[in-house]
């Protein structure tokens, strides 16, 4: 295999087989996106997609893109949603160390973005979703994404649902894909599928200027006279990337994300002195609910404790418990809450006692005994003192049997996808140690670390290919001219 | 200023200034090690130094070495330990993702690298201090330094001190230093301080071999037939490295190192194709202790929770309260338990009730309460059944008035130093990011990703820096012919 980081240079290259302004490497959102910005910015533009076909890792997702600050879906809803709120919303849930430029363009930025994206093809029904969590299991366009609705984001900051999601029923990443792979086809980009890229070229100012691709397992030489967009997913389908960079995950049984995910592209950008950064962030999700209504039971930990409120974004869950918990996480419920989840999670231990339950779980005597008789005990009065979970879900548990639904890493669906990655700006430039920038080189979507630092909401990483693939694809084609 | 990452080419050096067989960036710990090493090999070694002579960060800690697997201090004092029981206590407390091949070779070389320690010059005391936690005030040679007699490693691990300091009384890592560069002045090697190493220079095949440095104003082109040893510190003096690569511990009052631990070197070598891991990582110690008594106390969390042991290494409560607990850690006291630290930290309430001190913490009501009686009735009976503290430190809370001591990232102090940098093999080393050796590239000490990958012990730094240190040196001495 070509060492994919050893980048060569010019001096080696004594013709080029294929010339193009903007080379694109990846055919999934980002690099739709990009091409089309790229076309439209009047720049000849190659796509160069391994797979046979255009989707990538975006059209295997639930297709939502996080939007906001008022579009027109919200509005026809009738949410009330300004750039302000989505800001402070992002800023709090997508750190520790969000990336504040990016945020804020974007949040200012979504409404507009919303509206390309509509223009682009991509048709959304003004519909709401009462059900926060995954995407409409209809066509339905808007649902709470990034538990904006409850602790401890609702009381300060005013929430609205942003998961926006394309008129398409259940998953709607296929659809997404099949709309913006259209849109890119109507443009005069050239798309080369069955194509894997494998080496950056850069001359002697260290500035890339094409690359090396594999084609019928022939070397084909690409001449990008204005610049390559790496678009090409994350990592996590390379154990030894995970291992290195982001240990954590390995305990984690599945793995989103197409084989391409394969992080080739973010080490093919490092042998050009690109940095990677937040390599240790990964999103972890969890499918508790549906049905939501699990979620009258209590989350505990190893120590028989709560230690989050039931009720916000799975996603945040499933961080919560593997970063901080030791992945060892289970749900109790009683009689009166427990039906099937969707993921078919059977409870572990069912006893007639909490005391039973909490003796079958090996945890600490007495300890789940107090957490329950808590919980049970300001449930009755509508509050949660320890995590402010919402009303309309508190119950007390007190309808034997007990159930402990077992949610560790090591036996229950956890599924994550990597957040690290290049180093860009707002214009998808990727930028070195020292934040400076490497000429010629951009990216976008989950080759690079975006709007989501750590921190995850459903719909920032379609939100992260879509619009800074966009602008990448734009920079682009204004570039090295 | 030059940007570090930015290599530059042999074609573009005319003559060059200095020709050696090894360079040495650096002479703390590591490059001191790494020196003497690398004559040893018959090497012709030229140690660069940014500061007026040797030291470096190294000089400003408490010189405690993590030595085991029964050295001669560990022998005399009593103590038995294998390098097997050694490799099991790193492997546990050094992840997530530990090093394996380096806790390997670290375990089973440890006694032989204490010997030629001694035999460098650096003397231990063959006595032993039953504090555990910081450096001995005296100059007893062996200390526990991470937790090995505490949950959750003494009943599943052998326990044995394995924190060496050198025969100094209270902080040794000045005399350590002495002896160390007294070592490396007896070798042959030539030792040039006030020299600002700036840049690596490549050949056309991306080989090492030399680098730009900056004497009295001037560049110097610096020649390294052999190759270049990085052992320049870690990041944690660069707040853009910490905000980009570790943002979590910018709310840290205390960054511990050297004005040169700038991760200038780390950037000098992913300009060269390096690739960082766990960037993320780092040492949080907050000095609770001495008095060891107060740990008498309870740590408890914003919702009034334990959440660890109190008697582990104080480096596991400050990683566990920051990365894990939000920064929010409050030391509980009694009447009975209380007096001043060592760091004179004030308690921040004193109330009559549990209840009182709850209400005055804004605490979950009644959450602290429970935590206190339920601590309190096995605490009684010498049991510690949720995080199993030891029964000697197991004493119930009931002598009012009652005291917390805020011991949360905003008040107290937090002093920590980045863990992530280059990755590298057990010689020392540089990988890209395929994990393909950067030929003519080596790095030790905090400048790479060592024995710590993660978790820590008090000694493992200087383990790093003398032991892999030393290894890069005779790997470079042997390498490039």
């Amino acid at each position: 295999m070509t060492r994919p980081a050893a980048v060569r240079d010019t001096r080696s290259v004594a013709a080029w087989d294929l010339e193009t302004d903007v080379a694109v490497v990846g055919f999934g959102a980002a690099g739709a996106c990009a091409a089309i910005e790229a076309t439209a910015g009047g720049a000849d533009t190659l796509v160069l997609e391994r797979a046979s076909g255009g989707g990538g890792t975006s059209a295997l997702s639930g297709g939502l893109v996080y939007l906001g600050g008022g579009t027109a879906v919200q509005r026809a809803c009738g949410f009330e949603d300004t750039p302000d709120a989505m800001y402070r919303f992002l800023m709090a849930a997508c750190g520790p160390g969000p990336d504040e430029a990016k945020i804020r363009l974007y949040a200012d930025e979504s409404v507009a973005h919303f509206d390309w994206l509509v223009a682009a093809g991509v048709p959304f029904r003004p519909s709401y979703y009462p059900e926060p969590g995954l995407e409409p299991p209809g066509d339905d366009g808007l649902v709470y994404s990034g538990g904006e609705d409850a602790h401890p984001f609702a009381r300060v900051i005013p929430p609205a649902p942003r998961g926006h999601k394309p008129r398409h029923a259940g998953a709607a990443g296929g659809f997404l894909m099949q709309c913006l792979v259209a849109a890119a086809e109507r443009t005069p980009a050239r798309i080369d599928v069955d194509t894997r890229c494998e080496t950056l070229i850069v001359d002697d100012t260290r500035r890339v200027v094409g690359l090396i691709a594999r084609q019928g397992g022939a070397e084909r030489l690409v001449r990008a006279r204005r610049g390559v967009i790496l678009c090409a997913g994350g990592f996590v389908q390379n154990p030894a990337m995970v291992l290195r960079y982001c240990p954590v995950i390995a305990r984690c049984k599945y793995k989103l994300g197409q084989e391409g995910d394969d992080g080739r592209a973010i080490r093919m950008a490092m042998g050009a002195g690109a940095t990677v950064v937040r390599m240790e962030a990964a999103e972890v999700a969890i499918p508790l609910t549906p049905p939501r209504r699990l979620m009258r039971g209590i989350l505990v930990n190893r120590h028989g404790q709560r230690f989050i409120n039931e009720d916000t974004y799975f996603g945040r869950i499933g961080q919560e418990s593997l970063f901080h918990q030791d992945g060892r996480m289970w749900l109790l419920v009683d009689d009166g809450v427990y039906e099937r989840n969707m993921a078919g999670m059977e409870p572990a231990h069912v006893e007639e006692t909490v005391a039973d339950l909490e003796r079958a779980l090996a945890m600490p005597p007495g300890a789940l005994e107090w957490t329950v008789d808590y919980y049970n005990r300001h449930a009755a009065r509508g509050e949660d003192p320890l995590h402010h979970k919402g009303a309309g879900l508190l119950q007390a548990l007190d309808r034997p049997p007990y159930a402990a639904i077992d949610c560790s890493v090591d036996r229950a669906l956890y599924a994550t996808f990597t957040l690290g990655g290049l180093h860009t700006t707002v214009d998808g430039e990727v930028l070195d140690p020292d934040g400076e920038v490497v000429p010629g080189l951009y990216a976008a979507g989950r080759t690079t670390s975006g709007l989501a630092a750590a921190g995850y909401a459903s719909g920032l990483s379609l939100a992260d290919a879509t619009y800074f693939g966009r602008r990448a694809g734009r920079a682009a084609a204004a570039g090295g001219r």
